[in-house]
């Protein structure tokens, strides 16, 4: 029996079904069905174009629809495994691209033209805008301030002061859990151990370096050695689960803003107010009043983030470079802090607490993945700091260019009286 | 000039930049780079193969990167207006298939065959494992309890009386701004308007029906009626801004979580204790511990969801059907509910409280994304509800696969000794 | 056996310990010191001066405590019952006078001395010098925009479709709700019924407007009576709790920042330029730079409020005028909004979207709690509004004192090192 | 001038005014009225019993109000400077007691009665209903994990990398930041500073030890010198503000629940099914479906605390002993976190991550505050720790009490009919 590594936690490819098990009684046509529905898979080898074609005839059977695009892909599945189970095609996503984006990055300097794949009508077209803006301006200056990727699981004791000794005991023994953590990784590092109490609980909040990898994998299979070494070395070999929801994985959590998850990433830029006249319109005492109202608006709203659409702009690169998109639940997060320059010029920074990125496993590897990572000098060793900038800037350049729509008010109207039909 | 409709408001293509500019005298060395640096376009007909080719050609020239595959789809670039702008390839995202998922919905009916885009390893897997489970336990019951969709603008007065009259004022006005916004739409209805007060600001949320597409474009543009009539007939014609920000487009909030956004759908299953000793191996008691554990730790972080990784199955699904990834910041937020029933059998429902999907618009009509829409019967109209009731459903089988792997501890150690070589 | 109505639902006030019962085998010295240990209680009246002297002289003995100051109060302990059980004597709090405040509400009007009771050194003073300041400015506008109470019940479905009919046919049915309702109270009138859903459950959010009281325990009573009607009209005699916690009785919350609890009530001012410098010596840009940081800080801590300190001057007009402390704890949330006016003057107005304050019922008639209710002309009936109001504009005034001292740094340094001896 | 230490920074107590300034052009009578309608003070000895009744008399001549029970205070008034400000009298708030209960600390041991001071009816009944049952079912474990106080200065640099700089700087420096902060004070310690980016800020978390204070003031004056030592050392001489508001000072936050504010104390009982039975009349399963729903809700709301009332407990008893009610804006924030255990009986704990109790300084040392302090042998040094303990105890009776009275609701409909009279 194969097993694989999810993101989370380890779980079984296939749960052991014994063939020979006598029949439910109760829903005989499920049991049947079930064999017929089974998708086919081949246990020797299932990463080959023909076994893709195979699922594709069985859905295409059961369902009807014609998955002829779907099978159209231009790699050898074969390369497959560790990012796909029963692989039967493709999503094409569209790519646009924008730029080029000047960056003054620690890791990203340079001008970049930016791959985003999306099929949200003038999402490129916007980030675009405001990439020329920034550019015009002098670029982005971004910087990555923190960067770490946890795992945190839960003891459990049998009340709140046996919770607290362990606690202690498990600062005492940081080495001991460094040592057994660190063995499991090449990449990674453990780097601290923050401690949640919780009543009879004690929840460990593991924090690693993870080179240019995302990190999460790695982060549980350290975490995992560690626990059971805790397990075998604590007296009573106390209970855990390898998590307690506090690491909020694949979540947005005031925790993760607070705390970081992947990197910390910080886009700065001053507009220029005579910039900001000739391509948006509109004035930067304009963008004053905007601003606090969105962010007194994000703030009542109890809202993940005081600025307008940093999803858009990660979701579409993420797609594109071979990121897991569900991070974008986590990444989204943002503090957007303004100031207006007595020069009348207009500093804007976001702030992104928790954006997970890599230049190297994952997604990174797969084929129109990696040569959009190569359009960006990504791919491979030493980048993940780099692509994190890049999102950074990116994102920047997308606020600049929605919140200076949002501001020209009168120039919507007038335009959209003229524009395009609509659907 | 063309415009186009962005999710949010409307932006400018690109910003007039007439030619005959004077070069900037501080950064001359930009000037002349911009326009060697200028992405190709056809102003006449951008959505070509050719002019694809050439953008590719441009990037590849600039950057160095091979963009072989990104170049490899198998549909008329013709079909992508309106979805992407300086269109140069796309992203190959493989998708893998799970089921059958047996889902008892009001609008989805039986067993259903998930297309999963990601590049996640075991994603696939484990949620196939879940809806197995589920299926075995009778399948998952999935209700839609709300539905519509939000644009947010904001006013501003002299002080909060001036914008308390002005909150009565649209009380009484409320079928006139009915009529406006209505009038800009076929699929759309003004349902009702919520207001909230901070300060001299008063932020009005439009609610709408929204039909078989999520909506956005769709509200933005008949908000923005409503608010140009407001202030042709308001005395003293106020100002806003079509965002406050509070309807949270591509945010997560607590705001969305309490009055919806897009779909509120219901996924419920309850799993029998002798399944989840059969294919998990662990018991239902075991589950309700972890439940405890998570939630509190959920809640002590202030995540935006008390479950486990729901934003992988929304993210799969997603990109698969041509729906909006950058959604998931929004869509991701879930609140897990659960019963131990007498019996010993466990009762599991998720509600997520703000699901963006639709069957019609947006990316659903592209080439992979209508095929995969169309192995779930999901494309066109009068099926989003379906659709939501389908990403329901999977996100519970993700739910009970993964808190199933974390609970199986001991298993997880053995397994992953005797496992795959890692990366 | 008497019965009492508390905060949130009824409780009886002595549990029924058959006195007979057989002594507990495990903890006999248990039992034996319960009895002795029992707090004096006289049946027939408890509200004389003479059980409050046995229960202090009880309390002496087992502690050896002196409480000679704790016994003089001077009012007749006749007028304690809905108030207090097991009256012992009092708390002295001091109380300190601030102002005068120049207030220009709707309910509200003129120049008002505020009695604070407090422990804090400092608070009166520094609230006394932000009233001066606003004063000299021309005073506080101060607006109500909302009022309302809520009880909030939780009903159980079978499933979330069940829930959903349940929630249809209480929107039918509201007349019939309000009738039940509205029959158990003089002042209270149910207003709305809000509606969430999460799995099986449908939450009710009862809204009542609640006359000069408080409101919560009418809130109660008629929401139960409600409720007890569903119970008996509704198939199946569905099951429900009175509270499913989410109007956060005492308690901050979301929830009550956007949908209001209490009054929600706005007081707005325009600091001028000159006066400013004059009282605190800071200019008005300093205070738009401390702003934006402050409210990024509250932001990233998730904090309930984005401002100063709120909660101090409301729980020192609470305790001064017989308002429940408890409150505290949602009354000081609170969202500031500001804006630098082009005039160089600075607009600065505190939304309070959950203030609890009542003229009339709760502490409100006791001896030195009525007293400062009169030093504001707010006892009785038709003051509720114009208690809320003075509450905004007190906590205005707060809100300048302490930021411009934090701005002011400079002067701080100085002034401490000539200040008085530190405990 | 007199100067004194506010909670937060330092404030003025009187702007100065020079009295020849020229009058108002705008507001003339204005300036007369503020002379007329200044308060009265005595700056050689304004802590008076004739200063005190000159005030009262002051105020009645301007608002018409008797003002004769203030005046009834039973202390000397040279015991109150630092504690308030233009002192006119006292409010007289009735205590209740309540007990015993049984506490098993590590520093409060034994049975205690306790002092509640409210003007709330049933809540002294509640909670004392709450603390026979603790007691019976052998008393509440209390446990005191973390305990800091904070004061959180903001740096603003010219950008993040400066910022960042700065950061590593800090580190660096720790010792000395130790040094200057820990000189200025006896009780309190620096223990660590964290640190938080947003931008060009850089926020810093200073965390102190407060032995038996509350400590806030203290962590100001530390705090200030620390930050005056760096703005004389590092280049640049960086702009700052005392608080960037992340400490949330008098303010419920995310980020105070995490990291702790004060105390961080947990309570925890077993409560025993047959004990349940007989003093509530219910099942320990009500309590566990009870438990899941309030859970749930408070989630979706938002809410600080997914149990009951604590906020009623807490501020009883902060009045009653000289804690600052304030505080109950911070206070009130808990984790409730339960388990049904195999006998059938239920485990219940209560964490309070921010808890703000002092047992010297503040308003300790007043004459009924250190009398309701010495019923608890909490006054004085080494004391804190067994207050927050008692708090804690006394907020799990609260919840116990509360939550039995809404699961018995049926017992609440046929008492109600016979209750009192209701106001």
């Amino acid at each position: 029996m194969n097993t694989v590594v999810s993101d989370q936690v380890l779980v079984p490819c296939d749960p052991e079904v014994t063939p020979s098990a006598p029949p439910d009684r109760k829903q005989p046509h499920l049991v049947r069905d079930r064999e017929l529905n089974r998708i086919p898979r081949d246990q020797k080898n299932d990463y080959t174009r023909e076994m893709s074609a195979r699922r594709r005839e069985f859905i295409q059977q059961r369902t009807g629809a014609d998955l002829s695009h779907v099978g159209q892909y231009s790699f050898d599945p074969g390369i497959l495994p560790g990012n796909i189970e029963n692989f039967a095609g493709i999503a094409q996503v569209p790519i646009g691209v924008a730029g080029p984006l000047l960056i003054n990055g620690e890791h990203a300097q340079g001008e970049f033209f930016i791959p985003l794949a999306t099929t949200e009508g003038t999402l490129v077209c916007s980030y675009n805008r405001g990439m020329r803006l920034l550019t015009e301006c002098g670029g982005v200056r971004t910087t990555v301030v923190d960067d770490c990727m946890q795992r945190a699981p839960v003891f459990q004791f049998a009340d709140a002061r046996d919770a607290n000794l362990f606690g202690a005991w498990i600062k005492e023994n940081f080495a001991n859990l460094q040592r057994e953590a660190d063995a499991t990784t090449h990449v990674g590092k453990l780097r601290n151990i923050d401690q949640f109490a919780i009543g009879p609980l004690r929840y460990l909040r593991f924090n690693y370096t993870s080179g240019d990898a995302a990190g999460q994998n790695m982060a549980s299979r350290a975490t995992h050695a560690a626990c059971e070494w805790i397990r075998d070395h604590y007296p009573g070999r106390p209970d855990y689960f390898l998590t307690g929801n506090i690491e909020t994985d694949k979540k947005h959590s005031q925790m993760n803003m607070l705390l970081t998850r992947g990197k910390r990433v910080i886009a700065e830029a001053v507009v220029r107010r005579d910039m900001l006249r000739k391509y948006m319109h509109i004035d930067t005492t304009d963008i004053v009043r905007m601003r606090e109202m969105q962010f007194a608006g994000a703030f009542m709203a109890g809202s993940a983030n005081n600025g307008a659409h940093v999803a858009n702009g990660l979701a579409a690169l993420f797609i594109a470079t071979g990121q897991d998109a569900a991070n974008v639940a986590e990444c989204h997060a943002a503090i957007t802090y303004t100031e207006l320059l007595p020069s009348g010029d207009f500093y804007w920074s976001v702030t992104l607490p928790s954006l997970i990125v890599a230049s190297y496993g994952g997604g990174t590897g797969l084929a129109t993945q990696r040569q959009c990572l190569g359009m960006l000098g990504c791919y491979g060793e030493g980048k993940a700091r780099k692509l994190a900038e890049i999102c950074a800037a990116v994102v920047l350049a997308g606020e600049t260019s929605l919140v200076g729509a949002i501001v020209h008010g009168d120039w919507v109207t007038s335009h959209e009286r003229m524009g395009r039909n609509r659907p």
